[in-house]
């Protein structure tokens, strides 16, 4: 390149998420194919970049990756080079060790170092930014709770796998009149849940950001019997919660030493249902890893491929310190500082899509 | 008919599985097209013959149902009318009211009833063959457990979407070098396990009918270590178990008072082997009603399709209390009385598809 | 509404695009449960607006199909109220009959008629405005190619679709080094090919908007092969052509009248690389009607209810003439002047994600 | 193994067939975990064999295959070596090269050649087992038609492939009121259309062994218009053919030279029918390779391991020149002799399946 660049590192890291291949796959053929770099890539997250195990990235080990789930360059969590458990003189110590990685950096004459992954490696990414290393980033998780871009990659597949869980429970709901509850993954936020709780068609949806009133949800599962239809579809974020105070949940808490450690929200909400709904039998599934893992979607399949791309166009340009992003349906880049600087995005109460849900008649248990 | 055959009447009982309409469906439009027979379907299982609650079926209602799940005839569980709960001067009481039903199906003018179900469901309908009312069986379970038949329909539908998991769920074992365990359906069989665990390739299934050591899991997950494979699947029967005595899971049990009712078998052994494998993370999913409803499949759309038009068969052969069945890919049948005087069909240790799974390196735990 | 309005009606016209069930069921649940509207949908289009053929549409039978393709008030292509064809004394002639369908508005009592349709139907749709009916347009097509948007909903399903039939043909073109070509719909426009082709990992993509050499797809394929994969995946759009003056296809057409009715681009191009490419064996598959029906995806089923409910928020605030939009991921409208106005929205040669598609390596063939 | 068995080969011949991977991944597997024999595949069929061109097998490289579709091996078509085509003097001639096989397993020190593949691959297995070399054979085709077995393995995946779309037509058929053919593989037999024909809700299945009368259909769609459906889905075997005499097929016949090579059987229907029926339109899909490559049915992935463990039981049972085979629902095997000596499997007129489709009113245009 232009500027100087010969030789480009990849890593990945946090937890699965479709399209991380897809991504390492479109960074190391535009890489490869524009701009004859070299390309290696780190295994195991910063993990790899420690220990200076890495691979190189060609035409040939990138093929037929394009759909697959998982990263062919493994991942770890919480490895955190600046504070990272090592041992000394047979004690476990956390220190900062993120100079072993800039010498391996120097040493294997790695000029721009791709950062895939979440909030938490993309806060290291921005860390060894300030210690000067050229870094770019590319926002994965599928919660879509990252600032400075509307979406990231993995979010649609994730809601698809949610989606077509909810068809399932739909006809067992319907036939055996029952209250369903669907527990979606999304830590934090909420946005798993609203967007398959919208399209597998719920007719309660309970999020982190709406505390929600058990009453509600009752009243929601009453008007639909006047109506003709004994049975409700809950779709719940693992981090939505109850509003303080409510009877109902405090007196779970008394049962029971920890209930949600041991079950999740869905299992807790189930149980509390069940001590006022009498007619009807409440059920739970916890979705929980087939979320993260599989068959990338079409669309994350091609936002991933934009994002690697775009990588190495900032690469190009010499927007170091930068993470591509979606603004719209522009491919776009904010600075790491101003992406972690921020809040992580959640769903606002009067947002659009939550304001649609509750037009067609979707509670929200507030 | 010939046999003085005019009117039939359906019903379906017990749990949620794929194929349900499909039956309804062969059978209505069989008895309609090819006999001119009336037919009727009694909603909610016995609860619709005791309150005589029914609609009439015909060529418009039964169409477009043959691939949806559920059953447009409604189901419920546990509705023994030789064991019924009725409120006698406010007090609920269990009694025999098989007779009520007897008297509705004669105030209808219904010849026979087609009884779509699974042990529980057919029971009562061997015992209504009994007090002499004309009875055909179809066998309904996913868990692919009743005697007497091959298969039953919804048992493809099950393996299929427990497969599906598990192609998910391996992306992120491999990448993340996890313990990924899957926790299936069946009950006290091992069908769907054994199937799907093959299916889906995992490393290690466990079953009800073979009892687990924790330390023969371990070993598998060690013996891949060692051949570079730092990651294992293990698909797990809901209704597995350790084998007695293991010290392992003894001490869980000491710990709290009800692991098994809270977390299910998956999770007990989830916890168990974190206290032992240290250098990987394990994870349990549990399937649950995913299983059970949505899309019918391919196989199970014909399978009961043909065991509706099978149905109508024998009604016409006057080969009442009966069940259809399938035994290798003939359609056929077998008394009611043979059928549930059996105990159900479970895995045997040393039959073809274990001694297959063993062939290719799959563990059992024993 | 405060403005007056009390009724509305909803016609779906055009093809069949996966969604529009969606948005019938958005406007009827928002317009009744928000507005206490009455609802009405006309049938088959602006065919039932002639001939006044309607049903009330209520919660009860809106229920149930989010997820389901086609449309419960099915649809009619080339219905021209403006230039329609009647009979008057037993000569069939064309002439406009715009009045009868204004007349049956006003002794229905309908306030404003939501039209869900392609560009031609949206083009009735601002002749019905213009003629002063109340008209709110909501953008329906798989093409992707309608101006001031940036999708219509039935997009997403169909690269979907697509996708899925690309990563089946590519185990076989891999194993038996064969060049498959895959032909998707669009029309004049190359937006499915497009994205399919990126997400299908396709090595050449071939579109109405860039006339393709068929040399440069030949130098594709033998590069392919020097690189060690000895197979080729062409993703051809339906109105992808070749450029002026190729000698290979003159030939073709100088052996055959019509080759491009009988088998379409695809086929074409087939026969074109067979003679040319010897070594490897050429097949084409049209996939055809599949991209059309079936089940609506995730993406789509949320986009055509914020569509719905968008529509139903147009006529709240008096917006009539317009039809809704997606400007990134904000919800919008434009005028339908403006819309029709404008020229079909195409694929540019330089957009970003033809870009995107020549960084990773495929050919466009120019 | 006790009978001396040390090494043995693998080849995969004949067109593309879900399952392929996972019959190579068990035979490996189970050859080597439990008789430590040595394993070797030759690429491309038997032209590998010819061209002494493989590859060791090993656990290694069987691994993450069992899903996937196509042959690792890769496969060729028609490579017949008791008939092959070699260049003599720069003259292009057909000879007898098996001798060089023969010569090439030797040199290899091959025991047992085990050969994937349908009829023609298998006639060459019986030649080269007639020449003295211990063969055995897996039966492939997704067309199901091979003698000696009751299922082959890729057949599952093929009818899951056309009935999901035929879903998709449905919903377009139904809201657009069309006339919706789909023409699906399995040449001379009628399997894959009868399966999944009854399976995707088809109304008509046309089958090489039910030659149609084009009147029978038309009364059919007639008959479904009466019944207030004014829409009809029809499964088209590709091999399926009209009645002899028929006027409307012969003026076809004349107006084009070849009109079934240009579009198929499912393309001429859909001219035919255009001529009679006025007031709907038709429409016509060719499925066409979709059917045969992609994801590996859970059916299939289970065959074909129980397969592949099979084929080596035979090898360790001494039970050379047989084919591994299904009966029922039990693994069984037949000499290759008998297999190539019968008929392939044809539909019967009068079998139970396509009973049970007449009995649920499906017309086979007869």
């Amino acid at each position: 390149m232009n500027n100087g660049v010969k030789k480009i590192a990849l890593l990945t890291g946090g937890g699965d998420c479709p399209g991380l291949n897809a991504v390492i796959r479109a960074v190391t053929r535009s890489a490869i194919l524009n701009h004859g770099l070299e390309v290696i890539g780190y295994k195991f997250g910063y993990r790899g970049l420690y220990n200076n195990d890495f691979v190189n990235l060609n035409l040939e080990n990138v093929s037929g990756i394009l759909h697959r789930g998982g990263t062919i360059l493994y991942s770890s969590n919480k490895d955190n080079l600046f504070d990272y458990q090592v041992e000394e003189n047979g004690v476990k110590v956390k220190k900062d060790v993120s100079d072993v990685a800039v010498e391996n950096l120097k040493k294997e004459g790695v000029d721009v170092l791709v950062v895939i992954g979440g909030d938490g490696t993309l806060t290291s990414a921005r860390d060894f930014s300030r210690k000067g290393i050229k870094v770019i980033g590319v926002p994965k998780t599928i919660d879509n709770d990252l600032a400075s871009t509307d979406v990231t990659f993995g979010f649609n597949t994730a809601i698809d796998v949610a989606t077509e869980a909810l068809d399932r429970l739909h006809t067992t709901a319907e036939s055996h009149h029952r209250i369903m509850i669907c527990e979606v993954m999304g830590r934090g936020a909420g946005w798993i849940a609203l967007e398959s709780g919208i399209a597998g068609s719920s007719d309660v949806i309970l999020l982190p950001e709406i505390p929600y009133d058990i009453n509600k949800i009752v009243d929601k599962i009453n008007e639909r019997k006047e109506e003709g239809k004994p049975f409700t579809i809950i779709t719940v974020a693992e981090g939505a919660k109850p509003k303080d105070g409510e009877v109902v949940v405090s007196k779970i808490v008394e049962d029971s030493p920890d209930p949600i450690r041991l079950g999740g929200i869905g299992n807790k909400l189930a149980e509390d249902l069940e001590k006022i709904i009498k007619e009807n039998e409440v059920r739970c599934t916890v979705l929980g890893h087939v979320q993260r893992g599989g068959n990338t979607s079409t669309y994350d399949r091609i936002l991933s491929t934009r994002y690697g791309v775009g990588a190495v166009e900032l690469i190009e340009k010499g927007l170091f310190g930068n993470m591509v992003c979606l603004k719209g349906d522009k491919l776009s880049y904010d600075s790491l500082e101003n992406v972690i600087g921020q809040k992580t995005k959640n769903v606002e109460k009067d947002c659009e899509l939550v304001k649609t849900a509750k037009a067609i008649g979707i509670s929200f248990g507030d």
